[in-house]
């Protein structure tokens, strides 16, 4: 494997290292040293692949969004009519498995550290807000958007919505299953569309 | 003062002053030790009041749900007609100031640190979720629902709506300020009624 590659490798298992410690313990555990553990690797080889906590922070967040804009540019290559395109990118950011139930949790407790420290730390964008603007955007370019909708309330809304089902799905997830957040997506949709 | 509502008003002071520490420092900086300073008091006086932080924490959750309660009730005595009143009280449950966004803020906090705890602690129910299918079971009987609607996915939908903006108002409180809040919070309800 090329140096560089293997680098690059090397840094995706330590991220991925620190989310299962997250995951286990909260940020609260989420120390150099347990991470390390993790890992596998000592202090010192984790401090070769990551300067600083906050490099390491700012990579793995960055990761989590990476992962969700990769399944996202696969659905979008499927063939798939506007509406069910538009439903199916959905069902890739909301949590309905358990690799993106754990994804959003590892997300949650991120924002809510970073929300705490006072200095200012370079925190990638969920992409969230964005994605819901063109799949309102592509709802209504394609004509399938009920008359009389304000576009702009209906991004805050759909957006609010998928940021509080994925936060219940996390919360109560025997009640807010995989398939409660689908019915519920498909309900909404159906919804603001003829 | 009767000792027993002096006692009771010092427990509010020192749980008032673990919200400060919280909004200030996180739960990461939520200790005895900065609790007890922020209330002025040593941490023995501290102790005597709450056994353990447990104790404090729960106490300190309960608060928060208490005042949302207190508002509400507050509400429901008002003279409005059906579709007003519940939005009205749906206004008291999202933070459209700067109170409300502090007890959002806090009770996130909270629900975060109380997830990765291994033990189970007695944390009281923020009774969103009951308020919401009070006030979907209250149009409907009101008869002001649109006909054909899923109640029970309407209560879903409610449900997420409010904790998802409450979550936006919180992070990106510039865009989604009080203003935005209440228009969506409307928005939502005018398009669930007749």
């Amino acid at each position: 494997m090329p140096k560089i590659v293997k680098h690059e490798e090397r840094r995706k298992l330590i991220a991925e290292a620190m989310w299962r410690v997250i995951l286990d313990k909260g940020m609260e555990g989420a120390t150099v040293r347990n991470i390390a553990e993790e890992a596998g690797l000592s202090l010192g080889a984790l401090r070769y692949y990551f300067k600083t906590q906050d490099d390491l922070l700012v990579y793995a967040m960055a990761l989590v969004q990476e992962r969700a804009t990769i399944r996202i540019v696969a659905v979008t290559k499927r063939d798939l009519p506007p509406k069910e395109m538009v439903i199916a990118i959905l069902l890739e950011i909301v949590p309905v498995n358990e690799e993106t139930l754990a994804e959003m949790e590892v997300w949650f407790a991120f924002i809510a550290y970073v929300k705490h420290r006072k200095d200012s730390l370079d925190v990638p964008d969920d992409g969230v807000y964005e994605s819901v603007w063109k799949l309102i955007g592509y709802l209504e370019t394609s004509s399938l958007l009920r008359p009389g909708l304000d576009v702009e309330l209906e991004v805050e809304r759909l957006y609010a919505l998928v940021n509080g089902i994925a936060m219940h799905a996390l919360l109560e997830p025997v009640r807010v299953n995989s398939e409660r957040v689908m019915q519920t997506i498909k309900y909404h949709i159906d919804s603001i569309c003829i």
